[in-house]
């Protein structure tokens, strides 16, 4: 079975939101192994939707829309749904129930189109949405040319349509796919993308099941490996020699792997393991390093404390930074970041300090410390591990990427120690 | 002109990555008033990409596409471009030599397959991708069935997509076009979505130009103001009357307007007018309020510090909060909120202190204190402005939720003072 996304929304169309729901519908059905071809948007305009059912039932077995289920003379997804099977549209009593319970619950009027909301094509499976007015529903059957196809119409706003894609959706589609997809993500650092590609290109061409495949990712390099069974935990099976050899090329210093990719997740997981404490000291990042840290379900038990140390006054009186270090060389400076990263650990009491201090624009640098200049520092066991960085880019990629790689410090000192 | 977006990647089917490529080249159309009709998106694979062009010129004036322009066999945009308008593929020097720079440039070896990205269908307009090794590309011409059609060829890369529509497209097509459009985005706090519509009713159903719509956006009440005319300052003109008209039936206090909707954009704009410095003091947020406001750029001139005083031991030492208040209230309570607003004010000698305390979940909730609550307060001018906010969804919608109330609530107190 094959799939395509249509999203319905003139917001997208403009510009407006950027569209989070084919991300998400894509995703699921990767990970049961449904190829989805085709992701379309479409606006709010009745015989645009009618064409795009048609051109998305002429190339897939399967159309999953998003959108178009108001109670509005434009919101004419079903419409379309039924006119493509040549279905009546019926009205079913506890839709009408729940629209109007949903409406008094928002204290909102019943507008006078209410009942378009209780109409489905006949023969629908109704899906009760738990989250809005619009019920869902999935219809299969045969299509005028005699093919067998499916249709299902989801609501638009996300916090709608995510539970139904995981609670009706995907249980219901598991019948058509007998196998899984599970991947995890391995995150390689101190090395270049086209040199890590290098390191294991015999793996990344021989590998059919797990494949390993490199990952677009702004500013780091990560590769997917992702493995297909009939269930996840043959999928772990066979991705876990994988996994050991990759890690075995480019040592454990250099690479890790997370599920989700993200350093501050094995960041954190590393400190709760070990049951490490941490402070943070920020200049540039602002709060950037705390606050992904503090992402972290049950970080409390090992972040203590983070100190915004914007003014040089903040950098002496917290954090104890002398003087004559800000005077003789600068804020933005490896030894300024060293005492930084010392000062958070002595004023919370933790095992672990990590600072950052830089020049993040877009204003403010200079030729000899030019915007995108940050030192980051570790202070771990009596040891400093400080390292300095030139990122290119806008304010927030640069301290993006410097609360990206003081993260990866932090898991690099708790690693190799 | 109506357009069509046409995204070629194998990592947007597979949910890999959300679609920003499609956004940005929207939101830019709609700004030169060209109506993007649709957005699809397809796989590495030639025959669907082929199938997609033909699809895609069948109902658009112009069709943009991103990714695809690579040096391997499965980068065929540039092939299926010159098929569709029956041109032949012609080699460019110069864009060979691009290539081989850029290659130089990253260290990489020049793959053998190299001479493709030098090769563009005859009578292009090329243009010079300075963040890569892909040169971009415009087609204009007669197909097949006699119209006139305009095919543009963009790398996938956002670093790289998005300065060539700035620089080339942009320009480009404003010969297609003689209006603009802008607009401005109003955001109502404090009044809900359905009541907030209410009272404008007869202003959203008058207006044609500007329009006033309704703004999705997660836990905030926005409206977007979009005028269209000959130049963006009679675009201005046109909405200043509207926006003083919005704003005084939504009272000061409850309404501002930004060009991005954001806002820890207002908040800073108001604290480096007024001159006012701030110091923060978070606890669930941990570091996401000081983090949002130092994205604005020149904000060191007021913001000095920041405290994420995650533990009791922090909130006590760092901020001066009495263990008493903390015994009797809990750290989650409006007097532990005051104390901490206070003492961040007094600890980096600010005008304001703001704070955030709460439970951010998905753990330690308690019948009393359950997941999703927060106490945000603001000490300004000798006052304490306290609130408690009831927050559902994941931890980061919480802490996201309560950093966007608290930075709301220091624009509230500066602009009510």
């Amino acid at each position: 079975m094959n799939a395509e996304i249509l999203c319905v929304g003139t917001e997208l169309l403009h510009g407006d939101i950027v569209n989070t729901n084919a991300q998400y519908i894509s995703k699921k059905l990767a990970e049961i192994a449904i190829d989805v071809h085709y992701q379309s948007v479409v606006g709010d305009n009745p015989d645009r939707i009618r064409k795009a059912f048609e051109t998305g039932f002429s190339r897939a077995d399967l159309v999953i829309s998003t959108g178009g289920l108001g109670p509005t003379q434009d919101d004419i997804t079903k419409d379309a749904l039924a006119e493509y099977f040549n279905a009546e549209m019926t009205y079913n009593e506890s839709s009408y129930q729940h629209v109007k319970e949903m409406y008094s619950r928002f204290r909102k009027d019943l507008p006078n189109n209410n009942k378009r909301q209780a109409y489905f094509p006949k023969g629908s499976i109704i899906l009760n949405n738990p989250n809005g007015t619009a019920n869902a529903c999935i219809y299969r059957g045969e299509d005028s040319q005699g093919n067998i196809k499916t249709g299902i119409l989801l609501p638009g706003p996300p916090k709608e349509m995510e539970p139904l894609i995981d609670n009706e959706v995907i249980p219901y589609l598991k019948q058509f796919s007998n196998q899984v997809v599970y991947g995890e993500k391995l995150v390689v650092v101190n090395i270049g993308e086209s040199a890590a590609e290098e390191m294991i290109l015999d793996m990344i061409e021989n590998q059919t099941n797990p494949t390993i495949a490199p990952y677009a990712s702004a500013g780091k390099v990560i590769f997917r490996i992702t493995a297909k069974a009939e269930t996840k935990e043959k999928c772990i099976e066979l991705i876990e020699p994988v996994k050991a050899e990759l890690i075995n090329r480019f040592g454990k210093e250099n690479a890790y792997v997370t599920e989700s990719g993200k350093v501050e997740d094995k960041t954190a997981e590393l400190l709760l393991e070990n049951n490490l404490t941490i402070a943070t000291a920020e200049s540039c990042t602002g709060g950037m390093v705390a606050s992904r840290l503090i992402s972290y379900p049950g970080i409390s038990k090992v972040f203590m404390e983070g100190f915004i140390t914007y003014s040089n006054d903040a950098k002496m009186n917290t954090l104890n930074v002398k003087r004559e270090t800000l005077e003789k060389y600068g804020a933005v400076s490896e030894e300024t970041a060293k005492e930084m990263a010392y000062g958070a650990a002595r004023a919370a009491g933790t095992d672990i300090g990590v600072s950052t201090t830089g020049v993040a624009g877009p204003d403010g640098g200079t030729e000899e410390k030019p915007v995108g200049l940050v030192y980051i520092c570790v202070y771990y066991n009596g040891k400093f591990n400080a390292q300095k960085i030139m990122a290119t880019g806008s304010r927030e990629i640069i301290r993006d990427r410097a609360s990206t790689s003081a993260l990866d410090l932090v898991r690099s000192a708790i690693q190799t120690n």
